[in-house]
């Protein structure tokens, strides 16, 4: 069984868990502060009932797979094949009522990422890669996902979803790049790195991301011939500080600046 | 002839709007820069083609009426009523692929905004008021828009489409309100001031705002019970420094740490 078999199970995935979320959005919310640190961090009913109904089907379909969910923690994570799910990726954006955030489902296999989905119900948005190949369905169409070339750091668009979540030191490097990109833009969460696939945006660079926030979106953007890994080169997919990028050469020469 | 009556009209002007525009979002643009000061200020086949539509339905259904646009200037800006048209709020946002943009259509009656709409043609949401009530319409259904309850600025979410848009005094001044909000969020354009009167965000703050950026969402964040003025507390509608709120308290809070 590849990767490419479980898609329509991702997508029934990413249908219970729209159906979960939809009722909540624009509409009052229970919203909880569950970070020890005192910053901002909403969980949502949403999140919570997305999640529920996602480990469920999970559960129902394929007894032996484990799960890591940003809202419920891990199950069986050593399991061959592991479920990531970050049922509201852009949880700020969520309770603002804009509509960049997205539902995140990625699936591994023996530790590396094989399949993810960014799936938007309430836009009807969906994005999905398996490393080898992106594809997008929704309002603007159905059709492949292909990064776009960038010779350098000077023509690249670059988003962040906001240097207020970089440390000091991050930030002045995040600066540096910043300094030399020919348009830097703040929001964005998931939607930045699926707008890296679709060929609008040349880079984007982050800070304190993690594993559930990027894996399930690892596959798309490879897929569509873009490149992620961290500052400092390594694979992406245990989060951290992540930067990702349509051509290469971009990749590199931001790189070089965030050292 | 009340206000209200230019409301299927206005959202006649939307849809030719949206039509023109559609077919040109997520996909390969002709972005000229028009800003003489190296600014990245695109300019989109789509901007044009919507207010090129909007202005034939207006000349057409109202020949006296003037029109200010976004993209061709001043026609009658005199006359009693007057078309405040940006065919795209939030062409960065466009460009990247990224959902938060919208067409805005305001109309002056006398000089003063009397109706308002924000329409977002490919999420297929639409944002009404007249300064006395403000609708949405849209997949989060069809209700009347009331701003929210908030007791201070520490209560407050905040938002700015990028402090990179102010200058240094004008980022310190607002840094002086974002220390203090509960949290603080960029990106957005029109979408920020929807989404105060949709009761979701609590404050906006922006610099350099331009006069059609700002005519057509009056009416609705007025209509939704909230307020809008310049930082100084004068009329919104000549653009600049603005300041939206959904509680007039915190409007008057944030109001003196911007001084």
């Amino acid at each position: 069984m590849t990767a490419v078999d479980f898609a329509g199970f991702v997508e029934e995935l990413a249908k219970v868990a729209g159906d979960a979320i939809r009722p909540f959005f624009r509409s009052a919310l229970g919203v909880e502060n569950k970070s020890k640190l005192g910053m901002f961090d909403p969980v949502t009913e949403a999140d919570r009932a997305a999640e529920t109904a996602m480990r469920r089907l999970i559960n129902k379909t394929f007894p032996a797979h484990g799960i890591v969910g940003e809202e419920f923690g891990s199950d069986k994570p050593d399991a061959p094949y592991v479920w990531v799910l970050d049922p509201i990726d852009g949880t700020k954006s969520f309770i603002a009522g804009m509509p960049a955030w997205g539902t995140l489902i990625g699936l591994m296999k023996d530790g590396a990422p094989v399949y993810g989905m960014m799936h938007q119900p309430f836009i009807g948005e969906w994005f999905s890669g398996d490393g080898g190949s992106a594809r997008y369905r929704g309002p603007a169409g159905d059709r492949k996902l292909t990064a776009r070339h960038c010779a350098s750091v000077k023509d690249a668009i670059l988003y962040t979803t906001s240097p207020l979540l970089m440390d000091e030191t991050e930030r002045k490097q995040f600066q540096k790049v910043e300094a030399q990109a020919k348009h830097s833009r703040y929001g964005g969460d998931c939607y930045s790195y699926c707008m890296v696939a679709a060929g609008h945006i040349d880079l984007v660079i982050e800070a304190g991301v993690h594993s559930f926030d990027i894996v399930p979106l690892i596959p798309i953007i490879e897929g569509a011939g873009g490149i992620i890994t961290t500052w400092t080169g390594e694979n992406a997919y245990n989060g951290g500080r992540i930067i990702a990028a349509g051509d290469k050469r971009v990749h590199a020469e931001a790189m070089k600046l965030l050292r």
